[in-house]
C-alpha cells in the first residue's frame, strides 16, 4: 500500500481528493498496486463528507509519518506552501504541486532537495492546468534543442480579449462577464496584469534552458491598457491581440523572457486560440513548432494533471525521474535586443500635422490606417530595434501614442 | 557505456545515425551515461560515411551481440521488421521504432514480448512524427479516462486538401506538387486512400483504450474522391474539408473507429491545421479536449523521437515503462451507428424535379445552396442515423450523388 497526504482542500485539492477516493480503481489500475490517501491538510471544517475523517489540522503528522510516501500541495501561494514542501521533500516524500508561484519562486532550489534525497518533486498542473507540458518538453524532445517558447497561458486574459474582438465588448463588461462565469477571480490582478503567465513561462523556459529564470527577471505588461480600438485596427491588420509570453535563447546562452500584449498575425495558429484555452508552442531544432493546447485551468483538468503526478512518482517510488534544472547566475536573462515589428497608434488634434510628420518620418509604405476624422494614424512599424522606433517617434507630431508589441 | 544498434539508414535512420553520433555529447547529457551506436544494419553500400565502421549486412551479429541493449527499428515495412523486432526483443534488449505499419499490425504481440523479458517497446516516432503524444497520453492524462482521439494525422492528404482550398488547385496538381515538394511518395496510395492515417488511428486507440484495434477493422475512405467543387460548398458552408481519423469508445465498452474525409467547422480547431501539419485531439473526462500539434512528418522531427525514445530506454533499462495494451477479442471494433449530419451535393438535367424532391423529402429549411444553372444543391442534413439519411436519398430525384461525413 501506497500512502498519500494531500495539503489543501480548495478548489484543485477536492478534485484530486474526489479522484483518489472515488476513482481509488482506476488510479490503482494505472499504478499496479494499492494507493490510498491518509490525510488530508485543511484548516476548515469538512465534517459532512464521507471522507471526513482523512482531515488533519496538523502538518506535523503529515511530515512525520513514515508510511507517507508523497504528498501533493495544493494550497497555492508561497507560504505556507513553501515551508511544507521543504520539509515534505527533505523528510524523503516525494513532493507533487500544481503550485506555479512557488515552483517559478524556489523551483532550482527544492528540485536540488529532491535531488539530494533521490525523491521526485513534479508540477505538470503548475503550466497549462490540464495540458501535458511540461513531461513531453522534458522527455519527447529530449533529442532536440529547444531554443524558442511561445505561449498563451492566461485563460482570463484571453477570454477577455476574445471577448472584445468577437463581440466588440469593452474591456470593464469583458472582465464583469468572466467574473461572472468563474473565469476570473474577484481579485484578477494577477491574471490581468501578467503575473500569472509570468510565473507560468518562468517554469517553462527554465525547464526549457535548464537554469531558474525568476518572476522578477521577466518584463511584464498587462492587458488592461488594450482598447477596443486596437482591437479593430489590429483586426484590419489581418491580427489578433493576445498576450502572449515568450522566452528565447540566445546564441550565446543567455536567455530573453518577457509578457506583453502582442499583435498575432490570422496566419500563426496562435491567433485562432480562443476563449479560456491555453496554447504553448515549442520550437526545437529538430521537430520545429509543436503546439500543446487546451483548457489551461479548471478543478478538474488541474486536479487531473496533479493525480497524474503521484501516479508518476508511485510508480518510481525508487527512480529518480530525470527532471530538473539549475539555479541560475547573475546577468543570466538579459533585455531582447531584436528587431521586431511595433504596432503604434498616433493621435492628434491636428491631423494634418501628423500626417505630414508621419509621411515623412516612416513614409507613405508603412503598412498603415489613417482617420482623418478621429485625427488618428494607426501603422505597423517595419522591422527595427525598439530604440530606433522610438527614436523616430519622437519626430511624429501627435498629442498621444500606443505602442503594442508583435509577433509579426 | 551503452550499446545501441540501428536497423536501416534510410531518410529516418540516417537522421537517428547523425544525432546519435554527430550530436553524441547532447544524448550523454540527458542519459547521464556514455551511449554509442555500435551497429547500423544496412544492405547499401555507405563506405564513403566517416561512421562507415558501424555499418553492418548481418542482422545475427547485432542480435547476438549481449553488449547490444537497445536497437532501433527504422526500415519500415512488415517484413524483415516484424521477425527482427520480435528477436530483438526476445533477446533481451529493448527496441523503440518509427514503422507505423508494423505497430499498428503487431503492436500487442511486441508489448506482450517485450513484458515477459522487462525490455521496453517504444515507439512515439510511429504517430505524429515529432510531436509528443503518445507518451503525454499514457502518463499525462493517466488519471483521465479518455473517451475520444480525433486527428488530422496525415500531412500528405492535408497539404492536398489545403492547396485545393486555399489556391483552388484541383487534386491532381495539388499531388504534383506535393511530389515535387517532396510531401508525397512516388506512390502515394497510402497517403491518398487513408491507409497511413488508419494505421496511426489504430495505433492511438489501441493506447487510449487499451486494447489493439487491427487496420483491416477500421473503414478507410481515401481523398481522391474529393473536388474542388465540394471544397467550395464546403467553403460557403463555413467548413473545411480534412481527412479525419477518429476513434471513440462506446459506453458498452466496444470501440468505433473510421478514417473518412469530413467537414469540419471554422469553429473547430482543427479546421486551422494547414499545410504539412498535423493535430490529435484526445478528449478525457476530467482535462475536456488536448490538442498536440506540430509537423508530423520529416527525417529530422521523426529521428529526434526516435533518439527521445533511446534515451528513454537508456535511462529505464532496469524497469518497464508501464506503457502497453492488450490482445483485442473478435467484435471489439463495431459500426459508428450514432447519429451524424451529412454534406450531400446531388445534381441532375432536370433541376426542377430534383428540386421538388429536395423540397419535400429535406424540406427548405435544410441548411442548403441550390445552383440552378448547374442543377446542383449542395446541403448539410440533420443530425440523423446513416441508414435513414440513405433512405432519404433513395426519394430525391437526382442523376448523380455525393456524401460526405462532417464532424458538426
Amino acid at each position: 500500500m501506497i500512502y498519500t497526504a494531500i495539503l489543501g482542500h480548495g478548489t484543485v485539492g477536492s478534485g484530486v481528493a474526489e479522484i483518489m477516493i472515488k476513482h481509488n480503481d482506476r488510479v490503482k489500475d494505472k499504478v499496479r498496486e494499492d494507493i490510498a490517501v491518509k490525510y488530508i491538510l485543511e484548516l476548515r471544517d469538512f465534517s459532512n463528507l464521507t471522507y471526513a475523517d482523512k482531515f488533519t489540522k496538523d502538518f506535523e503528522k503529515i511530515v512525520n509519518d513514515r508510511e507517507v510516501r508523497i504528498v501533493a500541495e495544493v494550497m497555492g501561494g508561497i507560504n505556507p506552501a513553501y515551508d511544507f514542501v521543504k520539509r515534505c521533500l527533505e523528510a524523503g516524500k516525494s513532493v507533487v504541486t500544481s503550485n506555479k508561484e512557488l515552483v517559478a519562486a524556489k523551483g532550482a532550489e527544492l528540485l536540488k532537495i529532491a535531488a539530494e534525497k533521490n525523491v521526485n518533486f513534479l508540477f505538470e498542473a503548475s503550466v497549462g492546468g490540464g495540458i501535458p507540458i511540461l513531461r513531453p518538453m522534458a522527455q519527447c524532445l529530449a533529442a532536440n534543442d529547444i531554443n524558442r517558447v511561445t505561449g498563451i497561458l492566461n485563460g482570463t486574459t484571453n477570454y477577455i480579449l476574445n471577448k472584445m474582438i468577437v463581440d466588440s465588448m469593452d474591456f470593464d463588461t469583458a472582465l464583469s462577464l468572466a467574473k461572472e462565469k468563474g473565469f476570473a477571480e474577484k481579485d484578477p490582478t494577477a491574471d490581468i496584469e501578467g503575473h500569472d503567465a509570468c510565473r507560468k513561462i518562468c517554469i517553462l523556459a527554465s525547464l526549457a534552458f535548464g537554469k531558474h529564470v525568476y518572476p522578477s527577471e521577466v518584463k511584464t505588461e498587462g492587458i488592461s491598457n488594450i482598447t477596443l480600438d486596437d482591437v479593430a485596427y489590429a483586426g484590419k491588420f489581418n491580427c489578433a491581440i493576445k498576450l502572449i509570453a515568450r522566452a528565447k535563447k540566445l546564441p550565446n546562452g543567455k536567455i530573453c523572457a518577457d509578457v506583453a500584449p502582442r499583435l498575432v498575425g490570422h496566419d500563426n495558429i496562435l491567433s485562432n486560440v480562443d476563449g479560456v484555452f491555453n496554447a504553448i508552442v515549442v520550437r526545437g531544432d529538430a521537430t520545429g513548432d509543436v503546439m500543446f493546447y487546451g483548457k489551461g485551468a479548471g478543478k478538474m483538468p488541474t486536479a487531473s494533471a496533479v493525480v497524474a503526478d503521484i501516479i508518476d512518482c508511485a510508480k518510481h517510488l525508487n527512480a529518480r525521474k530525470y527532471f530538473d534544472w539549475q539555479e541560475s547566475e547573475e546577468g543570466y536573462v538579459v533585455e531582447d535586443n531584436s528587431k521586431q515589428r511595433f504596432y503604434v497608434l498616433a493621435k492628434s488634434s491636428d491631423f494634418e500635422a501628423l500626417d505630414e510628420s508621419f509621411n515623412t518620418v516612416f513614409g507613405e509604405s508603412t503598412v498603415n490606417i489613417k482617420n482623418c476624422d478621429l485625427g488618428e494614424i494607426a501603422f505597423i512599424t517595419d522591422e527595427d530595434y525598439e530604440q530606433n522606433i522610438k527614436e523616430k517617434l519622437k519626430a511624429l507630431k501627435y498629442d498621444s501614442i500606443k505602442l503594442i508589441k508583435t509577433l509579426l
